[in-house]
């Protein structure tokens, strides 16, 4: 089944615009979980089982995999994904960006190896950069557009004929390398404005919208930006928020972080 | 010691600006090195070998080997350049782009996890997303400036202020983001006069130069268009040049790779 059909099915059955992003930070995990073997395998498992019904995605981040060597890891959690929840989309969030042979080689890692059915990719080095990953058909190429971070506004704040950069990104991954219905942009949640700027390029592309939660962006204002006449149009990212709820009494981190996980959904709910 | 520092040795040491690419795709490696257990890291190494006294880096791309999930064979070529050759920069070609906390830990990869010198890194994101790799100060953070590939003008080349972005991106790294001498850049040989465009706003920051040998970038262009006044802050890079060269009668992968190689080398110092 193609991403966007799968996301589409994935935002009605779960009435849910919210990602859960996966990064787990060993230092953060709660200690009980932490000292045992498989330990990061086994705290996304928990939050996965406690947020599936949740969730409009899963985004698992490969960085903190990466740095520990921790991929045998990351596979488990992806063929845990794929096997326990098929109807919700997996992406590897793994902000790519190489030249056509070299993207060619992530394109493999991020759908083969993995069985994400999206990838974050990073739009500096242009269309052929980004073409080889549209080879899989089924699969999603989300491309980073206006990010969350301060730094964000060093580049893509530019103004290129009177636009910032990233609305030029914005046109021209709508306009052309989006031949085949398979790209969405990455739009932080942090400038509803540009969010909504974005939206009025794009028409009905997903957009990836990180900065809800930990990064504090306003969920009423992040909604009403950047949500499609169908009310979706949206894949709501919370990471530590969710993963690193504070438990209250009598909870685990795995019903904490579903609690926060239902608030968020029913917050974002509100306002499509 | 500083990144810098070990370039320059090694420029003097190697009498050579060329960058030895580690591109390991399995279907083009010799037959008798494929079919064996441990191909990769077989045939790294006697490219290593046959290399070491002409490069002034070896830059192995990771792509490769996460497409394959072959990171413990990487590690191993790691290893093996840091003991036998420690003199020689060891530059993982990941093109990491992200966040704050996630570009830690990828920092991580890079400098603990596989040892290397330097790390190639996507502005895209901005000045917080190249900082946490500064952390690390005896290593290098090799920024993309102007790429070697046809869609490079995607974004590279659209006009901020009446120059292109890619002198945006050299500007703000020399004027802004270089605050202790750890940045270098990447700017294609493909593009001659956009590299000593960027030669003239960086001083005589190191450049990595990609597209000299299978991309057709001409040497002597390139060379007289990216040297310092010392007649070095270039690595010039190739890969599927040296790593694939069609063996002459007589000569096994290794020795092909060293005559294509010294030829590169030798080339390149004519024009220094």
């Amino acid at each position: 089944m193609k991403f966007t059909d799968k996301l589409s099915a994935a935002w009605a059955t779960n009435t849910s615009l919210l990602c859960v992003g996966l990064d787990p930070d060993v230092s953060r995990l709660p200690a009980h979980v932490r000292d045992q073997p498989d330990a990061i395998v086994r705290f996304c498992k928990g939050i996965i089982d406690a947020t599936a019904d949740l969730a409009c995605a899963f985004k698992p981040q490969i960085a903190y995999f990466a740095a520990l060597g921790a991929e045998a890891q990351l596979e488990a959690i992806c063929a845990y994904l794929r096997e326990r929840y098929p109807h919700i989309p997996l992406i590897l969030d793994a902000k790519r960006g190489d030249i056509g042979a070299t993207a060619h080689q992530y394109a493999r890692e991020a759908y083969e190896r993995y069985g994400a059915d999206a990838v974050t990719i990073n739009p500096y080095m242009g269309f052929d950069s980004v073409e080889p990953y549209l080879a899989w058909s089924d699969h999603g190429a989300i491309i980073l557009c206006r990010t969350s971070n301060p730094g964000g506004s060093d580049l893509q704040f530019l103004q290129v004929d009177g636009k910032p950069l990233y609305q030029h990104v914005a046109s021209l991954v709508a306009d052309k390398w989006n031949r085949h219905g398979q790209c969405s942009l990455v739009v932080g949640a942090t400038f509803p404005e540009e969010l909504a700027q974005v939206r009025a390029l794009v028409g009905d592309m997903p957009l990836l919208v990180p900065g809800v939660g930990a990064q504090g962006g306003d969920i009423e204002a992040t909604v009403r930006s950047g949500k499609t006449a169908q009310g979706t149009g949206m894949m709501i990212n919370s990471s530590r928020a969710i993963l690193y709820a504070p438990p209250l009494a009598g909870e685990d981190y795995a019903a904490a972080a579903r609690r926060v996980a239902l608030e968020t959904r029913d917050a974002i709910n509100l306002y499509r």
